[in-house]
């Protein structure tokens, strides 16, 4: 395959490229390094250094002799991806190119405007190079499960058939996400699903849960190839506050009640679902959504894993709950479906005690560069 | 009550603001002829000539001696919106300023994105400069019957109660538009729910079928008060283009087979309806929705009355099918509820003969400026 990856800086572009560049693809990895500038921006430097895209590349290249193509440029340039696209011809495109933190997206205007125009502005050009360039290309697109937020009803994959007044038809699964940045991947959803119906495109969008861990067999190959770890409140997922706060000896901050249910899955299953997504793309004028979790946990559950893995490490940690600084349900019903990866061959690597214990022995190696101020909450949903 | 009205130069907005002075209000209008230029550029010039929005304000004061503040800006230039909101304060604001064309949409990418630019973004500064200054101010933002598609299923009025696997849930009516303009009205709603959730915004969302009419008590003053009329592929709607090739003795011209079924409204029951929903908010945090419209016509079934309004007159008016330049469906269910302007208070005024043959009247005094080329299809919506 020729694949073009955006955002191929990130937590998950950066593996997902290892991976497809192992497998035997061409690749091409883009980004315009938003990401770090943003965090360092608001003091959330990830708890490893990593070097530039480039500079990892060449590491990659030098260790394995595969060798990935980098252009630095912003994805919300129309002229310059469209060039690209235009003279690298991709067969499947990666979009991860996306301001990808809920708390940043609620801070104020600023941060709310650039979380809305580079999500889908970037999202609207990938679009058109593709309808202009490569009509057949297989976008694949990451959502978020954040999308449907937590109906009182099963959450469907992607789809819903409503009956009606003795009538029946199936609509997009209605979604009403919890945060500007979650909303934004909900109007990615709605534009996408627009061109495909019009213009015949063939896309894959998968509805993400929250992914944890920092080890994959490329990644792992050098201690400068390791994806990047926020911990922060801004860019850290909850998983990850909680590995760094056992660490630091804090008690573990869980918002509210801790009854806040998602999917979760881990990194290298991630890869194994954009591999499997990739290798079958849909039908022209198809969308296809795809739930992209393995297991799902409230926060008091990952809290007592946590607990758990660090106990067996000699650390006695502790949990404590704080004022929720989000705007969200901290008892509802959640049920989402996932079968479609299933069928598509998935086969998922669970949060086990061994898989947390890892990630600890991980972050105790660098636990000097911990900064406990970071972790707690700094934005409120609520003004 | 102060009423901002942004986009009060359009064919809606212009007609709103005269009634609001009419009816004792403070009155601001806002536009930045974004609309002109556009149908300049496109070759898609009104019927009617109007003077620019400071002239028509100056003519109607003279007249009236109600005088509105008019202000030229625009509104995704958010410093200046915000600072007109702040120094105005308004209890209601009234949002028209959109791209308002399908057509233009669907023509590239320029015409897209300019679509998306404007209409994401001028309504989400309108929302911030809400929550930023008058957090109490009463949004009323226009979207579109054309945000539902024709669904197999009776559109409700903007919300949809779902039985599934025994469980229930409300959720916003799936949408699923016909075109680019009808999507980005689409993701408008998408994002004032979202901060309606958020923030405990007070918006009625109307949802607006086509508009016919060009006679209002205020406009009916003097003939440079007149609204705007477009009878072009771009900006004319379907009545429109029919009036003018009734005049123009060119047969109508059937988009496909003609069974699109729409509901349509007369421009003075526009008026009332947006009058009705300013007199009576709703809650802080509640997104109210309602179905503008009236009656339901098919395609056919509006030829055949400008055929016989026409033969009122002594024209000869004859109708054929071309090729449809939409995707769109050309036999559909089409059982829309509209109740809640009723129970508002709105009386309609439905389109008879008498006010078609008015509007053709109207017409065939300008008959002499009838450019026939401008009415027949320029833009397809497939490549």
């Amino acid at each position: 395959m020729r694949v073009l990856i955006l955002g191929a800086d990130g937590y998950l572009g950066w593996p997902t490229a290892l991976d497809m560049l192992k497998k035997g693809n061409e690749v091409c990895l883009v980004d315009n390094y938003l990401r770090r500038n943003m965090a360092k921006d608001t003091q959330s430097e990830p708890l490893f250094d990593t070097p530039d895209l480039k500079e990892r590349m060449a590491l990659f290249s030098k260790i394995t002799k595969r060798k990935g193509r980098v252009e630095i440029l912003d994805c919300c340039d129309f002229d310059q991806l469209l060039n690209l696209v235009k003279d690298f011809r991709p067969d499947t495109l990666i979009h991860f190119a996306e301001q990808p933190s809920a708390p940043y997206s609620m801070k104020g205007y600023k941060e709310a405007r650039l979380t809305l125009d580079n999500n889908l502005i970037s999202t609207f050009n990938v679009i058109w190079s593709v309808i202009e360039c490569v009509p057949n290309c297989h976008i694949i697109k990451l959502g978020t499960m954040g999308e449907y937020g937590t109906p009182n009803i099963d959450i469907e994959e992607g789809w819903l058939k409503v009956q009606h007044n003795g009538r029946s038809n199936t609509f997009l699964y209605p979604r009403q996400a919890g945060s500007l940045y979650h909303t934004t991947k909900v109007l990615d959803t709605d534009l996408i699903w627009f061109y495909v119906r019009s213009h015949g495109m063939k896309v894959t969008d998968l509805m993400q849960g929250p992914v944890y861990g920092i080890s994959t067999p490329e990644c792992d190959l050098h201690h400068d190839l390791v994806p990047n770890f926020h911990y922060d409140d801004i860019f850290g997922t909850v998983i990850n506050r909680f590995l760094v706060q056992a660490i630091a000896g804090i008690p573990l901050t869980i918002y509210g009640r801790g009854n806040q249910v998602r999917g979760y899955l881990n990194l290298i299953d991630t890869l194994q679902c954009i591999h499997l997504a990739a290798l079958k793309p849909p039908k022209p004028g198809q969308l296809r959504i795809l739930n992209q979790f393995t297991e799902t946990f409230s926060v008091n559950e990952i809290a007592e894993k946590v607990i758990e893995a660090g106990s067996e490490m000699g650390l006695r940690v502790t949990a404590e709950s704080i004022q929720n600084p989000r705007q969200e349900s901290e008892n509802h019903y959640y049920n989402p479906k996932s079968t479609g990866l299933r069928e598509l061959g998935l086969i998922p690597n669970l949060m086990s005690k061994e898989v947390i214990v890892e990630m600890l022995k991980r972050i105790k190696n660098h636990s000097d560069k911990i900064q406990p101020d970071k972790i707690f909450p700094r934005v409120k949903w609520k003004r």
